[in-house]
């Protein structure tokens, strides 16, 4: 995503720390913590603009979620968004960090449930390695989600989703839902919380696709 | 597929026994006889009108071809289409039969592509067990099929194909392949050998779905 340079993005994210955790590595293993309570954590790699991450803390209350980005220009809009609610989201946390970094902020099978939503498709083969549904960010996410943890990704990506599909069903992971046209039926597009590109490409009639599934027990 | 009754049909499946052949089970494990050559078996369940088998013949020369479907009024649509042909075809024949007696047709392992294309969808839940990638399909053809034997499916319809997904995942089989938009690049539009219906779907612009699987060595 290419947005603005904001020269007032990491001083923002510094000034609200309750919201943007500093030091994550600090609480691996204690974001109870951080969140008063022991409830399931949820966490979303690559938050972006944060519409996602803050509507699903709204809706689930009783979940504890953190949204990730490593972009501070992109970030400090999601936390724009936060503050500009009516009321604070007790169980919502930003982290300005690298995906690739998550090792160090969670401890094994702490997480419940890992977004991955339209992700960076990076198209070419060469690149395969930074896609965040390559084979080695599966061996990080297979750490990190408690047994039966759900992994989401969502994108508008053709090309991704079918690389996603591949790689996914042979590493083993059991599919839970599959979806190839996410809003196809009015139902559903309402239910579902929706990113800011999601809601661009349903404006344009372009296929939304899903994939829930977790890792086979050990 | 709905289609006009044809009194004529099954006089003339019997009639042309050269092609249609009337006794398969009197055939399993020795196929090399009606072929007189042992090269790779290829059989597509459903095999409707015929074009698909017919252009797979042409194309493929040096690989045997069956095309089984139950519906005598459909298939001898394919046999009217051999027959049609300025060229004999030696490598193809047809089945008049159900394809859930397909075990007593072929020997375990004979088999090295199962085809399966525009599936009847069965929509209802209720009916899941008569879709042809349900899994009880599915360990029939991993008896038919050779070590790495390749089992393809190609569906216009979005639910059976994201079941289809799903089911092929969690019963563990290898993905080879997945296309969410077959005919989306014109190179393998044109490259790809099509069936009546796909043409159909494709002058509509709807998305044809592919996924081209084998199952994990025992």
């Amino acid at each position: 995503m290419r947005v603005k340079h904001k020269p007032w993005a990491i001083p923002m994210l510094e000034e609200y720390e309750d919201i943007v955790i500093g030091e994550p590595e600090t609480y691996r293993g204690r974001w109870a913590e951080v969140f008063n309570n022991d409830r399931d954590l949820a966490l979303e790699i690559g938050t972006g603009k944060g519409q996602f991450i803050v509507e699903m803390a709204k809706h689930q209350p009783k979940t504890n979620f953190i949204g990730l980005d490593l972009q501070s220009d992109v970030l400090v809009m999601a936390l724009k968004k936060i503050l500009a609610e009516d009321e604070a989201l007790p169980n919502l946390r930003l982290l300005w960090s690298n995906g690739q970094d998550v090792d160090q902020f969670f401890a094994p099978q702490s997480i419940a449930t890992i977004y991955l939503n339209f992700s960076d498709p990076w198209p070419k083969r060469r690149h395969a390695k930074r896609r965040l549904t390559h084979p080695r960010f599966l061996a990080v996410y297979q750490r990190l989600l408690k047994p039966e943890g759900v992994l989401q990704f969502k994108t508008d990506n053709r090309t991704l989703f079918e690389y996603t599909l591949m790689t996914w069903a042979n590493a083993g992971l059991y599919f839970e839902d599959v979806q190839l046209d996410l809003h196809a039926e009015e139902a559903s597009a309402q239910e579902e919380v929706k990113t800011e590109y999601e809601e661009k490409f349903m404006a344009k009639g372009q296929p939304i696709y899903k994939l829930c599934a977790h890792f086979p027990e050990k």
